[in-house]
């Protein structure tokens, strides 16, 4: 495989000190899709990157800044974006459109545009083999532990690294995450793609319901393997769906991944929104934390869309136990709390038996740890 | 005035053996108007009651239960419901049409219903004059005060009590509140009334962003008092704002209440999923919980919603201190943080600058209490 490269450098954005700054250089130009954050209020570096990907079916090199998400920094922000893309075409001689820029840190502070330009000679005179777990530390913040992920099928290689932990933890924001694969794909199929594989992915997971400012997700194509569409795309989703888990499961203060199953819907729409609700509730939350099989709750976040449910044909299990049916079934509580004592992955699926949809969203459960990092920390 | 009357039983639904039924009888039939939970995992009491409200312009009575939400019941909780209204009807004499039940407290657990018609009959059997204080201390459940107002503006006289403390502590549920007047309203001038008073008050005010199976709001009308129309919403708008500004200051676990207003909106729909989006996310309360004028996070927070918003138009206030206007004020972040510390009500302000609407929303911060009520109780 043609080799991707990456460079590192420190732009002093990080308290700690750590490398704060990579460029991701790749052989050649490559097709590639990206989404951003849905939400208005985006950094700079979103509104210049979207501007510049909207209008290009191929990128050659992105840059991405951690420690500080260059957000609420006005026409400036956007124009330091501008500014990062220039300094990374210079240097490896590209053309600016084909580069992209990505922050990641606090909100609200003007980026240190002069020691960040200097970070990106840095990593682009030092540039080596695309290593996942260093890539994934470098655009760390409030992160535990790197993610990444690797899978092969035949001659297809498939693998990303992502960052991400809550979404804004003392301001400090956002999930970021790339894809990779070496498959031959053109835009408008990877484009297609993509998008199923956020809906599913990225779009099918929450840590506390608040949207962040700075988020993106792309994926890469390297051209280089002719291979089946349908095997493409199941393999950049599991890599996709292990990234998103992996944010997850270091979401700030959680002890548990709850995987919300919504199951025999009459449409698909349905099901996501109801597995969002389940997924999102707080009393859900603070009860898988508590290892409570707390079905009651399950239902009324069940019943809190737009969408009706018949309460009296809906059925709840948690860790695969039947708590309810239409009327409850106390003998099963033992085994369901069992379940929430012993797992790691909590398992609970409403069967709503109107249709043949199904959504699964995931989540984390929230304690103390939450509140103490994102109450604790003050500005 | 023609005199409300109350009975106060026991059913031994609480676990404190503190009283836990109430029948509130009107002196003859009134005007009525009531909105229940738009959750479709209602309880039966719910959908018993909501089934009598839509028919009838009157009422001459109500019975509430507390300690047993009658939820996740099935038929019978609905059976259940119908035999209460029946009790209450035989023992005051009025039609059983008249009658409406609410209930609220543990989702599903069967009512011991024998016990329930007792308490009625206990209720009846000792009627006295209303007094809401200690009506709304028979409803409440997690509540840590009674939460009851009256007004009177000449002849006018408007009152109300209520019972809520989060949306659904410990599986204990809901919202109810009960407002009165001595005005004389035709049914139709009521509904249009209540329906703006529900959006206004109730409809604004959040918790955790869960909602209960259980919840009703209703206004009854004793007809006694010819007045202006303007007057009466207005007298009655204001006492059931105080129920409901009540109710987020006992939030489970809150310190603090916010108050989130959205201004120079292009239309009032806007304003409020705004209002609402800065009042609900985790992380403004929790930064409110730690006394953190973190801008950054109200700013995600308004950006979050369907809505476009321009962020360089946004202006963002906390206590009347400017923190941001397209940039960052951080000269004013000393004085919003003493707004945090010492002030019981948070106000925070986003002006948008394009429009002439606005709403409030209320909430309350959230900390460590929130998990400890609702993680560390197990069914």
């Amino acid at each position: 495989m043609a080799e991707i490269l990456m460079g590192i450098g420190k732009a002093g954005l990080k308290e700690s000190g750590n490398p704060d700054l990579l460029v991701v250089a790749l052989p050649y130009p490559c097709v590639a899709s990206f989404v951003f954050t849905d939400n208005y209020f985006k950094a700079g570096s979103v509104i210049y990157s979207e501007r510049i990907a909207r209008e290009r079916e191929k990128i050659s090199a992105f840059v991405v800044n951690s420690g500080n998400a260059n957000c609420g920094t006005g026409e400036e922000g956007v124009k330091h974006a501008e500014m990062m893309a220039e300094q990374v075409s210079k240097l490896l001689d590209i053309p600016k459109e084909e580069v992209l820029v990505f922050s990641t840190g606090i909100i609200g502070k003007p980026l240190p545009i002069d020691k960040v330009l200097k970070a990106i000679e840095e990593a682009c005179q030092n540039l080596q083999p695309l290593d996942l777990k260093k890539a994934s530390e470098t655009i760390s913040t409030t992160d535990r532990f790197p993610k990444y992920d690797f899978a092969t099928f035949k001659n297809l290689e498939t693998f990303g690294f992502a960052k991400g932990a809550g979404m804004i933890h003392p301001s400090m924001a956002t999930m970021l995450a790339f894809t990779f694969t070496n498959a031959d794909l053109d835009y408008i199929a990877l484009r297609r793609m993509h998008e199923r594989i956020t809906e599913k992915t990225f779009n099918s997971i929450t840590v506390d319901g608040c949207e962040s400012t700075n988020d993106a997700f792309g994926i890469i194509a390297l051209g280089e393997v002719e291979a089946d569409l349908d095997t493409v795309e199941f393999e950049l989703q599991k890599v996709s769906e292990n990234l998103a888990k992996q944010i997850v499961a270091d979401g700030e203060g959680a002890t548990k991944i709850i995987k919300a199953n919504v199951r025999s819907v009459i449409t698909e729409i349905k099901a996501k929104e109801i597995a969002k609700a389940i997924a999102t509730s707080l009393l859900v939350k603070t009860a898988v934390f508590g290892r409570d099989p707390n079905w009651g709750r399950i239902a009324a976040a069940a019943g809190s869309t737009e969408f009706p449910i018949d309460p009296f044909k809906m059925e709840i299990y948690v860790g695969g136990y039947l708590l309810y049916d239409g009327k409850p079934h106390d003998e099963n509580l033992e085994k369901a709390k069992k379940h929430l004592e012993e797992d790691k992955e909590i398992d609970i699926t409403v069967e709503l038996n109107e249709g043949d949809y199904e959504w699964t969203y995931y989540s984390s459960d929230i304690g103390y740890d939450y509140i103490k990092l994102n109450a604790e920390y003050t500005t």
